[in-house]
């Protein structure tokens, strides 16, 4: 089987870089002064049992963070940066993760490491065991577990290449098998790179027996956490290591298969067992130290180097047999685990020779990623831009603890600075962010079907979901945002229900207007004209009205549009009731872009201050608008006398707009407090009468607190599908209202979240 | 209470046109030779017992057609005629309406004239008791009921413009009783007008006392059906008609209240007692003659004059003492119905009066309509222009009974002129007017909520449901449609699901596309311009490609279209399946636009000959479009070396375009009966993990007669939401599906229909 042949093959080639990754990450909690914390696992993080995100690995304090597998590099990293961004911000406030591999100073007593207090009881038996066989202190390392699965197509093209395997999954375990040979031959490289664990914090080591000089990696040295020396398993094939696996059990060497720490692992069953019905399907890489530099522990340029390395293992020949190979590989790993990461390694030889190889392989398969390959090969002869020797440099300038705690706060900072978004996926509507935050916290599966689309695929168990924009589901029914989407029906349909709809009417010209004028000359009622953004052109009748005084008001409206609206005034103020489920959720008052004068300063300079604000952006980027000083604002100003260089008295409120919404600058207040439940009752039985799941519905209440009692208390203004959530999530003023966990929550009835 | 001044106060003169009408029109069925049927009341227009559309009257053979109450006369005649397209095309093929409210020629013996054959035995006995106090001849009698109600507005703003009465209800009462005292005193002038009764067909009358000479009105006479002599009541107040009503009815003079058939009915409430707690609410006028001239018996100028009349009544002050007054216009009632037809009336000044004032009411009250009014004034001194007498003159010309056939035809004609449309409706779209169609005939209340954006709303009892566009429904999930209108998102989800949906991917670049050569080489493909018309551009690879051929296609398509698709082939042929819960009710192969040369004609002439189906149309108005002549049947027929004078040999089908579309003049050709179960089943069930009630899913089948075994005999093209209905309706070959009428079973599962 000449595998660089087979690999070269054209109909080969454009799957060679075909692969699919999976990350688990490990992190001790630690307060923000750095010190290993006593609380825990973070409650909010739902139900540790089924949580496919967010586990405990040995002890309370030691986050294990989860990726689902993806099919590229950055949708693996997205995940990590959103499960990341969730796990910190799901945490005490007080709490961020140690970056390092060692963990942070331990306690004197080992009793007061806490092993993770999971539900299954074997779980907890299974951790008191290994605390007994390996002491509690060497559980503390963390680290990354890089699941790696070469693309099915690639495997499947190199099976066709080849005639000596007739059983696809006898050639995937052979396959795999190479590798793992070849692996745990030269992964000293990836030690060499990126290593990161040189040095321990206290009480880390109980025992003499620890390395007196800084070293690359004491996690994957031999004084890491690693199996007794006698335990040895060969890897010439799967069914060897399957007995030697077993046998190793059967002599109590090992408490069971999964205690056995090999720096690679064959993945694809429940048990080793299950891979000769299966094939090894994929390999899990253990021997990855956290790079304290990147907030996930990884970072892209990392990874696809892993990957070409992964391609490399495949594509070298094994130069010797297989358990000599191996054993090698081991002599070579710890050496280089051991050396001092400021100095180059006694591998350089051989670092030389495999780097010339890979560039070899990417010039004869024409692959991508020769200057990444280039950039970490210039790193064997400088030794000084390894990770160890970075964290060792920061440490000889203020102590390695110093360090951690400060790229741990700047990482918590990170995590802060956008509660409303969620790393990875911020090019996504807010409202799906937020979603998207509330599942993966929840321990809901995720997946983005189509990032432009909103279109997100949820699954608990065997319950699938799919959810668009937010809140668009299978909870509603097809017609129900049909009818809301036509403002007209919606208000036949309200009105027949018995529900008080302004009434109106559309004209196209003044002459029909005016024509109008007695059926509403004894009522309240609006001319405006169809569009308008800022008020021109609206004139308000609030008792009875002479015929000149409505033909005054139809010649101002009709001068800004050729539609004018005569509509019923509802004197009042408008809400937005958020009904889902038959429950109001959220209500909220929106008021038009405004600053409030203090007698010193300018318009202008208010509302920069007012707009320094973080939750202001621009474009529906963050959950308020930025105020704009644009054309509709200064003449908003000039009707009202002001400019933008005025000074308004302190304590005046100063409108900038017309319109009320977010959008232009708008506040946001949520009343839901306040807000009398006969209105919210009205809100429920009106959104009922449309026959709707989840609506934004608009009333104009006068007195929002006192009890509803006639007609006259309210009208429905319209009833939204799809309704905006993150101003309610994020208000201006007023009380945070999760809706997007009220959608899951509808969507997942089962689950107690 | 001076109500002239009261109806020209500015705040009433906006609401002086508005009202609500209702009409019920009887007629008899007869054969298309114009001999009354012996058929039982057509089966599949559903229950009469709850029917609001489609009832019978006296006897088995006389339909009775209702329209629901309406606002505008557009709208209750657009009811009207799609009641009668429905009524029309719900009878046997060989039977039809008989125009004129006189009854064709009866049986010889009256038991032979069948009481209509009703559920409930009161409503039977009721008729039994009509046959034996009036005979059965006399009911067989057909007319216009038309409902009238001044709008609420109007009668709201009279009540105000007044002080006399205290009680909305007391007022409008007091209002519809003086115009039931006008109605009665001046209706004379209506028969005058639309009195379309002049001549019986043999054995209407049984006995010799029938009028001699042709009359304006047999059935307003005292020879039509009318209550005996000695049963009085007043119009003095509500309560003397009520308490005559009750008396007569004590006496035995009257069986019940219903029997009392004068010319206007008080309505509101159930009984006449109801009345009172509800004030009278609207009047149903009873002396309406049907027009025959036109199809629905009435028309639209007879309606608005009604409408004028009707102010009229309510204008003129009375000039008796009600009893009087009532007394003397059933005299010269009875008088004018019996007048010759050609002959002026004997009170023409009164005519004149009266149209002299109603034109003085137009003037002064500033209303529509003059011109109608004058229009009929003229027929005063031209009694030959009253519909009388325009039917006088044909039945002397060839008989009545000629002309009523002929009449009766050429409306029969019409109805069945254009199936797939609903008279009143033409303007929706034509699953729409399907759907209207269906509910209509099985009896399921319909309104149109908005026509444009094809709104309608659907009630059985108290079940409510809406419907847009023909099939988008409360049945499916909001979300469901969503996905599919996501096609990259729908097959990925049916490909998850374990469906065979085409691999693909679009290229950007003739660049990138070539690398992608490797990937497609061995399997069969499809390279496409994303957007094509009519085949430009497109290959097929049918097994191993050369790279040569594989850059030939991505020149001739990136030649076409700035993006390319290159797509798995599938072999076989596209079907669209129409499932709608959990069914498949109809699959269907659409072929593209072609015709079949006889060695004869000219392309140009086969396509006209096409063309002159009835069910072709253009812009969607009918189930199949015209086949164009256009610049890319043009380019389609060049690349066939064909022109369109060319004469392709007999049998040779030529194709005039690449895509398979109706809307481009294609064929469709129901094959649902063809199609193996196998493959229905895989559609309902690929449906079905789309999570959707109801959709047209395109399958790709090589062989539709064969039992689906493996993946390879299907591939799933795309979903559509809101899938095209009328193509199955009415498809150019096969059997056509009623899907519209699937839509209603899924909606009313509750109702056998």
């Amino acid at each position: 089987m000449n595998i660089k042949k087979m690999m070269a093959q054209e109909k080969v080639q454009p799957f060679l870089l075909q692969a699919r990754y999976g990350i688990e990450k490990e992190s001790q909690r630690v307060t923000l002064a750095g010190d290993l914390v006593h609380t825990d696992h973070p409650q909010n993080v739902g139900d540790r049992s089924f949580h496919p995100y967010i586990q405990t690995d040995f002890a309370e304090t030691q986050l294990e963070l989860i990726t689902p597998v993806t099919e590229s590099v950055d949708e693996v990293l997205a995940y990590l940066e959103a499960v990341h961004d969730v796990a910190q911000r799901s945490m005490n406030e007080d709490e961020m993760m140690w970056p390092f591999s060692m963990p942070p100073a331990l306690p004197e007593k080992e009793e007061d490491i806490q092993i993770a207090k999971l539900e299954r009881h074997a779980d907890v038996l299974y951790r008191r065991y290994l605390a007994r066989e390996y002491g509690k202190r060497k559980q503390m390392v963390s680290g990354i577990h890089f699941n790696f699965e070469y693309g099915l197509d690639l495997v499947h093209q190199l099976f066709l290449a080849q005639a000596e395997e007739t059983s696809l999954e006898t050639f995937k375990t052979r396959l795999y098998m190479k590798i793992a040979r070849n692996f745990l031959r030269y992964r000293w490289l990836l030690t060499y790179l990126f290593g990161a664990s040189p040095l321990s914090e206290e009480r880390y080591f109980d025992e003499e027996d620890r390395p007196k000089e800084p070293v690359r990696s004491i996690r994957t040295s031999h004084y890491g956490y690693v199996n007794k020396p006698d335990v040895q398993v060969s890897y010439e094939s799967l069914t060897r290591y399957s007995e030697d696996l077993a046998e190793n059990v059967a002599q109590g060497r090992l408490s069971e298969e999964k205690e056995f720490y090999a720096p690679i692992r064959m993945r694809g069953g429940k048990k080793v067992a299950d891979l000769f019905h299966t094939g090894i399907r994929y390999v899990e890489l253990r021997n990855i130290d956290l790079n304290p530099f990147d907030r996930v522990g990884i970072d892209a340029d990392e990874i696809e180097f892993i990957h070409l390395f992964m391609l490399y293992l495949l594509w070298t020949e094994e130069k010797l047999s297989a358990d000599e190979w191996v054993a090698e590989g081991n002599r070579i790993s710890d050496a280089v685990s051991l050396e001092h990461p400021a100095e180059p390694t006694a591998y350089l030889a051989e670092g030389q020779e495999i780097f010339a190889e890979m560039l070899e392989m990417i010039d004869e398969l024409d692959l991508a990623g020769k200057e990444l390959v280039k950039s970490y090969q210039a790193w064997l002869e400088h030794p000084e831009e390894t990770l160890a020797a970075k964290i060792l440099a920061l440490d000889e300038a203020e102590g390695q603890a110093v360090v951690a705690t400060k790229l741990g706060r700047k990482f918590y900072d990170q995590a802060h600075a956008h509660p409303y978004q969620l790393a990875g996926f911020q090019e996504m509507e807010l409202s799906t962010q937020n979603l998207l935050f509330d599942a993966i916290q929840k321990g809901i599966e995720t997946e983005v079907l189509d990032r432009q689309d909103q279109f997100v695929k949820l699954q608990h168990g065997a319950h699938q979901e799919l959810v668009k924009n937010g809140n668009m589901t299978s909870k509603d029914t097809y017609i129900a945002p049909l009818l809301m989407a036509n403002k007209t029906v919606t208000k036949t349909v309200l009105a027949r229900a018995g529900f008080r709809v302004p009434e109106g009417e559309t004209f196209g010209s003044i002459e029909t207007a005016k024509k109008a004028y007695p059926r509403f000359a004894q009522k309240a009622f609006v001319i405006k004209p169809k569009s308008t953004n800022f008020g021109l052109g609206i004139t308000i009748f609030k008792g009875t009205t002479s015929i000149n005084d409505f033909n005054a008001g139809l010649t101002l409206a009709f001068g800004e549009d050729s539609e004018v609206i005569i509509e019923e005034f509802m004197p009042g103020t408008e809400y937005r009731f958020f009904v889902i489920d038959q429950k109001v959720q959220a209500v909220l008052l929106r008021i038009p872009a405004n600053v409030i004068g203090d007698g010193q300063r300018t318009i202008e300079s208010l509302v920069a201050e007012k707009n320094a604000d973080p939750l202001r952006g621009n474009n529906h980027r963050s959950p308020l608008e930025k105020i704009q000083l644009g054309e509709i604002e200064k003449l908003m100003l000039k009707g009202q006398g002001l400019q933008i260089d005025s000074v308004p008295e302190k304590g005046q409120q100063v409108f900038l707009r017309e319109n009320s919404n977010v959008s232009t600058g708008g506040d946001s207040i949520d009343v839901t407090d306040e807000t009398h439940e006969s209105y919210k009752q009205l809100a429920i039985d009106a959104v009922a009468s449309l026959g709707a799941a989840i609506s934004g519905i608009d009333l104009i209440i006068p007195d929002i607190h006192k009890p509803y009692e006639t007609k006259a208390d309210y009208g429905i203004i319209e009833a939204n599908f799809n309704p905006m959530m993150h101003m309610h999530i994020y208000p201006y003023a007023g009380k945070s209202r999760r809706l997007t966990l009220d959608v899951l929550r509808f969507l997942y009835p089962e689950m107690t979240i």
